[in-house]
C-alpha cells in the first residue's frame, strides 16, 4: 500500500515528505495506522548523523499512537480496530530478560531492529525498489506502520492519540524512572538535572508517588514555572549561586539527595547528579544519553560511602504491561500531559518541529496526521 | 594504667613496641583487654604515609578481640568479662543513618573518630605528657584499649580470639558485601577480583548464600588451590588469557556476571569489575580502596543498559547486630577462617607480619597477646 511519510535521506538533512510503499504485516505482525507521534531528541540524534548507528534512508520516529487496521498470521493479542502504542523497547514475556523480572530490556528482536529490519530480517518500506530502513522497530513518522505484535501497547479507545502519543517515549521515561528504577518513596528528596520533557515527567513521577523536596536544576529560568506546575519545589540555577552546584545541593537537602535524575545527557551533569546524593543510601539515575565516546568519571569514595549510580532505558517500564496502566493515568489526570505538548502541526511541518526543538522552544511537538 | 603498645611514631617507619598510658574509661566506654589482632591492609595504608588523613603517632590496628575489663558510668549493654569485638564502624542506633535502615554508615561518633580521638575529643592514649591519637576508634596494636560502647559487639564466650578477631574486619567486609550489599541470591553467577584476605571472604559468601559460578580472578596462580577450597568454581588469569577479560568473563558466565566484586583497589579493575556484569541487571560492588585522588570511569551506556555501580564499607554490616552472627556462623563451620590465618606473631614481631604482607606470602596475620 502507498502511505505517506517524511523520509530521512540522509545525515544532517530535513525529512522529505514523499509517498512510500508499505508491505501488509506478516505472520506476528500488525498494521497500524499513526494517529500521532511525538518528535523527541533521539530522532534528532540519528538525524543529526551524531548517532554512530543510525541507518539512511530510514522513516524515523518512535513516539506514536494509532489504531490496528489488520494483523499477520498467528497474532493472537491485537485486533482490527484495537487503539494501540508503539513500542521500541517489546516485550515478548519468554525471554531470559523478560523473565528475570529485572529489566525491562527484551532482547527477543533487538539483532533486527538495531539493523533497521524486522524480525524476519527484511524491510516493509520501499521507495520504487529501493528499500526504506525502519527505526527503532517503530518508524511512526509515516501515517501507516507495521510493527510485531509483542512490540505494540493496547490501550483504552476513549485516550486522544495527539496527548498520549507521548507516552510512548518521554512520559513513560521519565515516570518510570521514579517509579520503575529508583523507587521513589514517599518523603524522599529528589533532585532533577534538566527540565526539559523527560525532567518534568520526572519532577510528576517524584510527586504523585509523594516526594518531598522536589528539587530542579537548569540553567534555563524560563522554565522554573512550568516546572512547579509539575510539582517542583525548589529551584536551582547554577548559573545563579556562588561556587559548586554539588554542595549547594546537598546544603539544600539537608545532606543530600535520596534520588537524583541526569534527565540531559551531559556527562559532567552525570557526575555532579552522582555527587550530590546522599551519604549511606543516595541513588542517581541516568536517563540522558551521552554523545558517542562519551565517560562518566567519580571517585570510588562516592560509592564506597553508600552512594549507588545506575541507569534507565524507557524507564524500566515493560511496554505492554505497563504502558496501558500510565494511559490509565493520564485519563484519571493524575499526570499532565497536555501541558507538555507545547506544539501540534500537520505531517507537511514535520522540519519546524525540529526546528522548535533546536531553539529550545517547545517542549513536545506532537505531529498529527 | 602502663599498657604494651606498637607505636606507629611516624609514616614509613617500622612501628615501636613501647609502654604506653592508658586512661581509664570515661561516661559510655569500656576498657577492654585485646587478646589478639589482625594486621590489615588499612594499617599498612595508613603508615605507609599514602592515607591523607593519616595521624601520628598513633596506636594502629581495628581489627582486634579481647575481654571487657571496666566500664566507664552510664554503660548499659556490656558488662566486665564479657567476650567483644571493637568495631571501626559504630552501631549507635539512634542516628539519622543507623534509623533510616538503608546503611550502616553510623555517624554518631565520626567526626572525633576521624580525629584520631574519642567522642569527648581527647585521646586516652599518652606517652609521657605527649598524646598518641587512637586509629579508627579501635587501636588494637595495644594488649589494653578503651572504646565507645556504641563500637563494641559482644560475642559468645566460648570463639577463640586468634580466630574471630578477623570478623572486626576482613571477614565481615568481604561477607557482608555479597549478603547485605549485594543480596546474593541462589543460583546467581559471581565474579570476584582479586582472590587475598577480602576476595577469599567473598567466595565463601557466595557460596554459603547457594551461588552459582563462583569465577576467580587473579594474576597470582598460587592463590588457585585456596580459593577453591573456599568454593570458586572458575579460575581465570588475566595474564594467561588471549585478549581483555572482561568479553573472556562475559562469555564464560553466559552473558556476564549478576554481581561482581573488586576486592583489589584498583580503578582498571573496578570499571572491569562493572563492565563484565550482565546487561539488564549485574550489580558490581567496590569493596577495595583506591588511592587518594584515583578516579572510575566508564561509558554511561554501561548504566543505561542496566548495570549498577556500588560500593560497600564494613560490608555494609551493622556491627553490633551482625558481628555476633559471624562469630556464629564461624562456630557453626558455616565459614572458614582458619586456613586464611596464615601466621600468628607475638606483640614484638609485629613489623614481620607487615614484611609479609608486603611480600605477598600471608592471607592473614594475626598477633597474639
Amino acid at each position: 500500500m502507498k502511505v505517506r511519510a517524511a523520509v530521512a535521506h540522509k545525515a544532517g538533512a530535513p525529512l522529505s515528505i514523499e509517498t512510500v510503499e508499505l508491505d501488509g504485516p506478516k505472520a506476528g505482525e500488525v498494521l497500524i495506522e499513526i494517529k500521532a507521534t511525538g518528535i523527541c531528541h533521539t530522532d534528532e540524534f540519528t538525524l543529526s548523523g551524531a548517532d554512530p548507528e543510525g541507518l539512511f534512508p530510514a522513516i524515523l520516529g518512535h513516539e506514536g499512537a494509532g489504531i490496528v487496521v489488520d494483523v499477520g498470521p498467528g497474532v493472537t493479542s491485537l485486533k482490527k480496530g484495537d487503539h494501540v502504542i508503539p513500542l521500541y523497547t517489546p516485550e515478548c514475556r519468554n525471554c531470559e530478560y523478560c523473565l528475570s523480572g529485572k529489566t525491562n530490556l527484551c532482547q527477543a528482536i533487538r539483532a533486527t531492529q538495531g539493523k533497521g529490519l524486522m524480525p524476519d530480517g527484511t524491510s516493509r518500506f520501499r521507495i520504487g525498489s529501493s528499500m526504506v530502513h525502519h527505526y527503532m522497530g517503530c518508524s511512526t513518522f509515516a501515517n501507516f506502520t507495521v510493527l510485531p505484535e509483542i512490540a505494540v501497547a493496547k490501550i483504552r479507545p476513549d485516550a486522544p492519540f495527539d496527548k498520549v502519543c507521548y507516552i510512548g517515549c518521554g512520559v513513560t521515561t521519565g515516570l518510570g524512572a521514579v517509579i520503575n528504577t529508583a523507587r521513589v518513596e514517599p518523603g524522599a528528596n529528589v533532585v532533577v538535572f534538566g527540565l526539559g520533557g523527560i525532567g518534568l515527567n520526572v519532577i510528576q513521577g517524584a510527586r504523585m508517588v509523594g516526594a518531598n523536596m522536589i528539587v530542579g536544576v537548569d540553567i534555563n529560568p524560563g522554565r522554573k514555572a512550568l516546572a512547579e506546575k509539575f510539582g517542583m519545589t525548589h529551584f536551582v540555577n547554577p548559573k545563579e549561586i556562588k561556587g559548586d552546584v554539588v554542595p549547594h545541593l546537598v546544603e539544600l537537602t539537608k545532606g543530600g539527595a535520596d534520588y537524583s535524575f541526569e534527565c540531559v545527557g551531559n556527562v559532567q551533569l552525570m557526575r555532579q547528579a552522582l555527587e550530590c546524593c546522599h551519604k549511606g543510601w543516595g541513588v542517581s539515575i541516568i536517563i540522558g544519553v551521552a554523545g558517542a565516546g562519551q565517560e562518566i568519571s567519580t571517585r570510588p569514595f562516592q560509592l564506597v560511602t553508600g552512594r549507588v549510580w545506575k541507569g534507565t532505558a524507557f524507564g524500566g517500564a515493560k511496554g505492554r504491561t505497563d504502558v496501558p496502566k500510565i494511559v490509565d493515568w493520564y485519563m484519571d489526570k493524575k499526570i499532565n500531559i497536555d501541558d507538555l505538548i507545547t506544539h501540534t502541526l500537520p505531517l507537511e511541518r514535520i522540519n519546524e518541529g525540529f526546528d522548535l526543538m533546536h531553539a529550545g522552544k517547545s517542549i513536545r511537538t506532537v505531529v498529527v496526521y
